[in-house]
């Protein structure tokens, strides 16, 4: 018979089941907290990796190839890959994406509730809210350096040139903003769980 | 009378003191692995901080104001505030550096011992993780196109000019990740702890 503590957030933990237990320790349920938070994770991330993994565009800019000598347009092209810093938030995005299916997978199968798993996502969440935020951090400069350059180092802002490209990115690090803070939540409701039930 | 469980790891909730109880929760003592982590957390973030923060060199270099007209030597200066990216890996080291001192402070107080003191603690490592490693990932990005360029957008390098300074923002960089790396053993060894707890 199981039934659910009624006194508090449940993490990765998930609430208490009251009956009988197998291993020693009272077996756990996941929690909806739990279940919802890694469907947002798995959302947003997959969002964002997909809105990343696509984001192209060409355009066709006027270039003076000599000083006295007429323009010419040139086809110019943005994407991911010429960025080190997108293609390191896409790889964060799509391992968190894919973390984010097998431990929703395995905690709606209520597998994790009579062994270790409970705490295994927990430390491999931790990871996913540093992963995903140094991917964010990483994205966000090179996104504001392509809106804004830099003076004194004479990088040229490109979004005026690339406004779609320039605006997938911004998506893409919102949505994936969002994603950190759902790992952050089930870190943090994980903790409080725990610290509820600790003797 | 205290004594230290033996069985395992002590984040911030520390070892299980087994004496009598204040308010009807066991008190917990301080663990000798939160005080030094917390010790390397301090340390990294302050160095990290302090050698980003005057981070400064001015060179002097040759630049051509005319194609036909001579060169004229113009110095040129590289400091952290040219860059919001450094900026913002500083400011989130000081902070990392200020909670890093006063957690210590009451951590060794063991001021903690009989409040949620221990649970506060573990929030706000989880939010030093997140911002530490999205400082990182921002100066690691501004750094590495310092140092390549991005010949896709016409971004030169300047590290082949600013050598010191780059040297300077990659050692705040590697001591800075030290310092979120004691901040993921925080959170995580806190987790293991309380799960070892829990019944």
């Amino acid at each position: 018979m199981e039934s659910r503590a009624k006194h508090g957030f449940d993490g990765t933990q998930g609430a208490v089941n009251q009956g009988k237990s197998d291993l020693g320790r009272k077996p756990r349920s996941v929690s909806v907290h739990d279940i919802v938070l890694r469907l947002v994770a798995l959302a947003t991330t997959l969002v964002a990796a997909v809105v990343i993994g696509v984001a192209k565009q060409t355009k066709t800019v006027s270039i003076q190839l000599s000083p006295t000598g007429p323009s010419m347009p040139v086809p110019v092209v943005a994407k991911t890959a010429y960025s080190s810093a997108f293609v390191y938030f896409l790889v964060a995005n799509v391992i968190a994406c894919v973390y984010s299916a097998i431990s929703l997978a395995i905690s709606t199968a209520k597998r994790a509730s009579r062994s270790n798993l409970p705490l295994l996502f927990s430390i491999v969440d931790i990871a996913m809210v540093a992963l995903l935020f140094s991917g964010n951090g990483a994205a966000m400069t090179f996104g504001l350096l392509g809106a804004h350059g830099n003076s004194h180092l004479q990088w040229k802002k490109v979004c005026n040139v690339f406004e779609k490209f320039c605006f997938d990115v911004a998506v893409a690090g919102i949505v994936s903003m969002l994603g950190s803070l759902a790992y952050v939540l089930l870190v943090l409701l994980a903790i409080v769980s725990l610290h509820k039930r600790s003797p």
